[in-house]
């Protein structure tokens, strides 16, 4: 029987701003990256995310990134490792609380933006974050892009990994996703995207944008929902993968 | 044998800027309130402050304030007791981390500044306080203001509660600390300080500025190390108490 | 010819959160008050709105708050006089840039939020706004609820005020505006509110709660146009106040 | 008669942080670097320092950095030219309310650490701050590392630029400093210093580590006051220039 586990970024309103559709997106998806007051999210807003996630059985993940606001964390920030380690501790900590409050563990750890992108391709800063998931909780699931260096050193650590492709993205011959600046880089066809999906999770391979098949772990599912259309392609994608006899399951539940 | 705790507020530093003599002061304390973000210190500095803090062998307490970096958590910001509620669960949560990381169990917690003295009147913010409290850990000691709500409603709660007097201030009739706008608040001579110390610590009594004795309750004593004068007070303190033969330490080392 | 000002607060978005229809609101109003980075906006922000409504022939006006961007400048936050008026200077100086790179003069001042209900009733702080209003420019016009303390004491510092009401909200026999919180807060006919604005303005009159007929002041009439109900009450209204003939001019343009 | 302009930086205090000796440094130096709220510095820190320096007979400018505080500014943070365009706009904006209030004109802007680094090298960031100078006033003065892009691409838009030059660091054969993890990147012998100001200003070189002699443009020095060491060295410098018959005076008195 295969299954599939859907992510998606949420909590990411700040006091009296609003940003995302988090209760409907918390219908659809079997596990939450929940933002900790860093780049995006606050207090109030994270208890009451944890607390939906909870009603609606779906796992939570930390969703820690740099500390700017302003930038909603996805602009590059120079500090050191030493740094971000300690701003991971302080972030993931702070969310256990909140989970610790509505008596549901933690699952996972996926960082945010900027933070993702630089440590799927920095040894140093993906160590900080391996370490920092390791030292809070060495059972967490650390999520990070397919095949980058942050999955790779979190497997060297111990923790358990979950490759993370996206469903909307196509890809490049060498793994790599196609950037936003190029015409191809987006599926807009939802059928086109399960199908990729499905082969991803049976096979672990996809088609690369110049037609040669490329190996492509496939663990979890990044979607997003914050606007209308993009969360119409998150339910049809839902639907989709039902019709197709794919149990959505977070990864955190199959042990 | 008469024992006393010393507590001390720490970790206040920000960034590039520095506040306080924090190692000179873990040198003669028992139970240290360590800043967690909101009023003060960064994950970087609640980091070096845990670890000297356990290098020192002194008890770790978070020291949560209001959002409030540029008025240091000394102003009173308009809010309701769930964002305090909140506030909590995720200042001492974040600190936590920091003690989970260097194998030390947190003791206790104690409100910063204005939330301090705002629990130590008003009984919807000494319960948010409270609870906060107790959901993150119903073993953790609640420091506050001796006799005021913060102990009443914790200790009603179920926690124990440790009642916080100062060596350098006098009391009223009514048991409320002189305010620092009179001339007679403060007291200079440490031997005075020494002697109703142990006093209090010994009969569980002052005397008030009018001379009338009263009840007073005393857990922990709060001293501060900020300024070379204050530095010298805690020393000086500090060496009397050895020299009575009083054993200076935790509240929490005692069970 | 029966002329009439309206305002509304614009510029509230902040980095990648927003909040607001600006663009459509200034299509239909006369002075934007604009957020100045404390209790909302940010320089991107202050400046794409300046743009805008200048291309609406619209007069601009600092909004400044406190700094308070998680609270949105609705709590109250303890503080001193000069506090306040060194954060009037900052934040109406940093809207003058925008005005200058843009080629056109501010026209006015508003306080924001619990910063605008305080400067009402408390005699000390409407004096920080309005000496840091004039100290920063004496031609600036200031705004403040009708009849308040603010317009009282800029009026005697020679400043040009404005009396602000609002013309979806009933008042109290004593002028002062009835509490959201009772049912009878809200003016939700259009028509009602028209015929109100316009007997505020001829007469300088309203009718209270009570049936009683106070004397109020009306030079500019706030609106809010954050909601589509909200956007499309003011539609109405400044179809309706065209329709009555009365012209619809910002304050600083009779001059 | 010789004559040379002593800047420094300054106001980067905040809220209860206190950073510098600026009542010292103001009696040393010409020309003050004061910080905008950003990276440093907060509105009564700014009134302050405009204050001393007025009382002083000091020149202002306006030290715009990047919008990060915890960072101190000396942190690269991904943005756009048109974002620091802005941002400029603003810190300058505001502390030009300021200098108004006290009824002084602003003389300069120079750019704080890491922006100040980047202006350097980066065409763009210079351009986007220069403009941003130029549109707030064209008779600002523009400060700039000696050689560099800022000061290059100032001049060519009609900016009136200064060459900054350090007293107490090396220089690379190419012009540019030696870095400070090398070990002759210091000057600690104030007397050299003094010797090395004077031939830069006089002859427009100066000698760098491997003894060719170099061009280097020197129009204003900065020096460092935060330290009891630094603070003696200007002391040390301030005489010496005295005793050489070299003016201090600040290059915007002297047009």
């Amino acid at each position: 029987m295969l299954k599939i586990d859907l992510n998606s970024d949420l909590g990411e309103s700040f006091g009296h701003y609003k940003i995302g559709q988090d209760e409907e997106v918390l219908k659809l998806i079997t596990s939450a990256n929940i933002a900790c007051g860093y780049h995006a999210g606050d207090h109030n807003v994270m208890a009451q995310t944890v607390k939906i996630a909870v009603e609606n059985n779906v796992a939570i993940g930390a969703h820690p990134g740099y500390q700017d606001l302003i930038g909603f964390g996805r602009r590059n920030i120079q500090t050191s490792p030493r740094d971000i380690y300690h701003s991971m501790i302080y972030q993931i900590s702070a969310l256990q609380g909140f989970c610790h409050i509505h008596n549901v563990k933690m699952q996972h750890v996926k960082p945010h933006g900027a933070l993702f992108n630089m440590a799927s391709v920095d040894k140093d800063v993906a160590e900080a974050i391996a370490e920092a998931v390791y030292d809070c909780d060495p059972t967490l699931l650390l999520f990070g892009l397919s095949g980058g260096e942050l999955v790779r050193v979190g497997g060297k650590l111990g923790l358990t990994v979950a490759n993370e492709v996206f469903a909307d993205r196509t890809y490049q011959p060498n793994g790599t996703l196609t950037p936003r600046t190029e015409a191809n880089a987006m599926i807009e066809d939802v059928n086109v995207a399960v199908e990729r999906v499905i082969t991803m999770v049976e096979k672990g391979v996809t088609t690369a944008v110049d037609g040669t098949v490329i190996p492509l772990k496939a663990d979890t599912i990044c979607v997003h929902g914050d606007e209308p259309k993009a969360l119409l392609f998150v339910k049809q994608l839902h639907q989709a993968l039902n019709n197709h006899g794919i149990i959505l399951e977070a990864i955190g539940a199959r042990k």
